[in-house]
């Protein structure tokens, strides 16, 4: 029923990265020029987004013009200040009177211990956002939209339940799915606390054992301070708090589709799609990851939102896959296909 | 690091089920007279629920009385108040001067499409009420707590993608771990849309093909009226709406520890512990599922709120699986047991 679709039949979206390999952050930036529904479900314990309350569906605004996926922790927020410069200076934006506002989502991932202490600025929000207009400009003729070490996912690591040492990169994935007239992409930052299996079930990439084998991270959990906090010696809160080595993760991701979605839609899609981080990433949603979903709707094909919920979270969990499988060793970190 | 623990270790809490297995529809009430903190997570579509605003942790109640899971939809919801009665009777509850009045949340599953059209009534509710705080009385040296076509269980199906007739029986289940001091308990109602299948990826109930096999919930979507709403033949909306045979489904858990957790945590812990329905169940979270977990928190052991979310999430996995080997044939369903 879902077969692959290539990301280009969206053709009301477009995507640019932008990035900084040697300081090991990016960003990723979808534009909708004529703007597009936009729901969101925040699900982590220690979230980094911004304009997500004018996301509620009882809220005013129905159209929104891009959403950045960030590295930089909550300094990267910075760069959807740029997407909005290069969005302003185009005309796309909701207009009141002489004012064009463009109205930009963005969820931040922390990446501030890989790499130099750098965060995606406003140059770098701005470069993803023209390269993403740039893309659209070429009629998707250029290459596919890249993965592994950009964008978003350019700093972007899992595994990080034991020490530091044994977590490995991850990076940015994508995977685009058709269900007849719909179809449904899923653009994603994979920057987990724990550890991502594919869908057979097999451990790909997470906390890595003294062989280097990527552990099930149950058995990496027990060898964590998690759970010396749990068997009782020490303070509990304080050791659970360090145990995730760097102490924000957050998996960021968006899906783009086709479908006709109001804001409510979009917003439950958004809820449903966390499901695929439930299956591809163990453990996940902790207080330590801030993991969100936004879902971006064009409308131009009636659809059932359990079709599209359904779809979105197979091409999710395919993406979050997809970006491990496709980054590269970096900051002293081995990848996926460093230890198949 | 997390190992099985006796439902009994959790001596804040006393459970009871009641039932009438020819309507095919029942109650499981956890009580805690001395009360918990109680936090909650709404995350289906078609949910049936009562007192879930006063879980909201800006809210005054701190401590909640009891947790009842019930059959019925929202008819069910009438358990509660025979509860309250029972609860009330004894001096269980919030003190107001004069008035005792026990703070009851609850959730339903749809269950009326099988057995006659009955639903979990006052008396029943008082029943399972009653039922609880006997086994309590007996300082729990009766037998473990029953799984299967038990309680809320009672009415429970699983794999409603397809024709009603392809269903199979489903149950109550639960699972107890237990991580240094920390316990922490899943008690489950299974009754999904989707397909359940156990830790290692096999799908042992929901949707059976014409050999009788449980189905691949994807291939069990392709041949479902979705399938042909999603390819564009006939209105998307309608067919979607219509492809759940039994229009709603809903599985209905609660989550018992003895960990100190705020409402605010118990609440996060709640959202957590969707994952294990995300990875147990396929599809959850749609339209067509009330999908609700609760945690029931008595505060007797410190615990940081990650460790606690991690075994529950797990205890509850465990917990559906059990609820579905447990069930047996009923209403022209065959149950998991019938088809391995």
């Amino acid at each position: 029923m879902f077969s692959p679709a290539p990301l280009e039949s969206l053709t009301a979206f477009c995507i640019g990265h932008a990035h900084d390999a040697q300081a090991g952050t990016g960003c990723t930036v979808v534009v909708a020029p004529e703007g597009a529904a936009c729901g969101v479900d925040v699900r982590g314990g220690g979230p980094a987004t911004r304009e997500t309350d004018l996301l509620r569906p009882e809220n005013m605004i129905e159209a929104v013009h891009a959403v950045v996926l960030s590295g930089g922790s909550a300094f990267g927020l910075e760069a959807s200040c740029g997407v909005m410069d290069a969005l302003a200076e185009r005309g796309i934006g909701f207009s009141l009177g002489d004012a064009c506002v463009p109205i930009v989502v963005g969820a931040c991932l922390f990446d501030l211990l890989v790499g130099a202490p750098a965060h995606p600025d406003k140059a770098m929000g701005r470069l993803a956002a023209e390269n993403a207009l740039a893309a659209r400009a070429g009629g998707g003729t250029g290459a596919p939209l890249a993965q592994g070490n950009v964008g978003a996912g350019c700093g972007a690591t899992v595994g990080k339940l034991g020490a530091p040492e044994r977590a490995m990169k991850s990076g940015f994935g994508w995977a685009c799915l058709r269900a007849g007239d719909v179809v449904a992409a899923a653009l994603v930052a994979v920057n987990a606390l724990g550890c991502v299996r594919d869908g057979d079930g097999t451990w790909v990439a997470g906390v890595r054992d003294g062989a280097g084998k990527v552990m099930d991270p149950l058995a990496a959990l027990a060898a964590s301070p998690l759970a010396a906090a749990a068997a009782g010696a020490g303070d509990v809160a304080n050791a659970a708090a360090g145990a995730a080595g760097p102490c924000e993760n957050t998996t960021i991701g968006v899906v783009l589709t086709n479908a006709q979605l109001t804001k409510a839609q979009a917003t439950k899609v958004s809820s449903t799609v966390h499901d695929a981080y439930a299956r591809a990433i163990k453990p996940v949603h902790t207080q330590n990851d801030g993991d969100t979903v936004f879902t971006f709707a064009s409308g131009d094909a009636p659809a059932a939102t359990d079709v599209v919920a359904m779809l979105a979270t197979e091409a999710m969990q395919q993406a979050i896959v997809s970006g491990v499988r496709h980054a590269e060793a970096a900051f002293g970190l081995p990848a996926a296909r460093d230890v198949a």
